[in-house]
């Protein structure tokens, strides 16, 4: 049976932080990344569309960096709310996060039709700056490896 | 008047190459990034679709990113290609890259509804191996910088 990510740090998102073409919920478009806790690690599950390939029967890196930039995001989001006290889905508004930067290697070609699983360990840099190292999963084969520098959310962003 | 890219190194890709979703020629869902010269640089222009926002009025770092990932396999490609004796165009199958890895510095927040322009330069690791760096301008304003470390296709990604 597919894995799943019952609770999403992604559906607790505000409405103006739920239109990422990667995990905003909002967005019809995108791909809907949803990221939770598994134990102290975090994951993202995502099988990539049938468009998504570099060549027919691998999935474009694009795509994975994608998915390691959202989850990377994601799990710092999930990290600071619950260094906050909160859980996702306890009615608090959870913090958001911006990439400061992004780094993935591949280490074998991704096969694609089968669901990736995206798997995060975080770091606390600092209170507003996290570090989440993912490994991405294809039929439990490690096939990218990235990592996430996270910051929170300048308020720039926000400006109307 | 805005750039165009005229001969792409990706207009010249076999077409059990030209499918990739970032820059495949035959991918109908993709997004098509096309790579060439301007002088010793390459360069590669792409307005974002509306979709591709990470919130609204900035572009989707993952979209960026896939940018930066294309831009560095075809600038490598026109490099090789070059050092072989041969222009994009000039009937002759280019050598086809892969990423090895890429990382991304996000500068400033990516303005959206403007192209973006991804200028390469390029160096030798050694010949099937070569680095690209990229910076992305919005409104010629450098919003990130890339590193794409790109590597000659192995055969096993085109085994039947």
């Amino acid at each position: 049976m597919e894995e799943k990510v019952m609770k999403a740090i992604q559906d607790d998102y505000p409405a103006d932080f739920a239109w990422c073409y990667g995990c905003g919920r909002l967005n019809e478009d995108g791909h809907h990344f949803r990221t939770g806790w598994q134990g102290e690690n975090t994951i993202t599950i995502y099988t990539p569309e049938k468009e998504h390939m570099a060549l027919p029967g691998f999935v474009y890196g694009g795509v994975i960096a994608s998915l390691i930039d959202c989850h990377g995001t994601g799990s710092a989001a999930l990290a600071l709310h619950r260094k906050n006290g909160h859980e996702v889905c306890d009615g608090t508004e959870p913090p958001r996060f911006v990439t400061a930067s992004l780094k993935v290697d591949f280490v074998k070609p991704t096969p694609h039709g089968v669901p990736l699983k995206a798997v995060g360990t975080i770091h606390e840099v600092h209170p507003k700056k996290w570090r989440v190292d993912t490994e991405v999963y294809a039929n439990d084969e490690l096939c990218a490896r990235g990592e996430v520098v996270a910051v929170v959310m300048p308020s720039t962003f926000l400006k109307k």
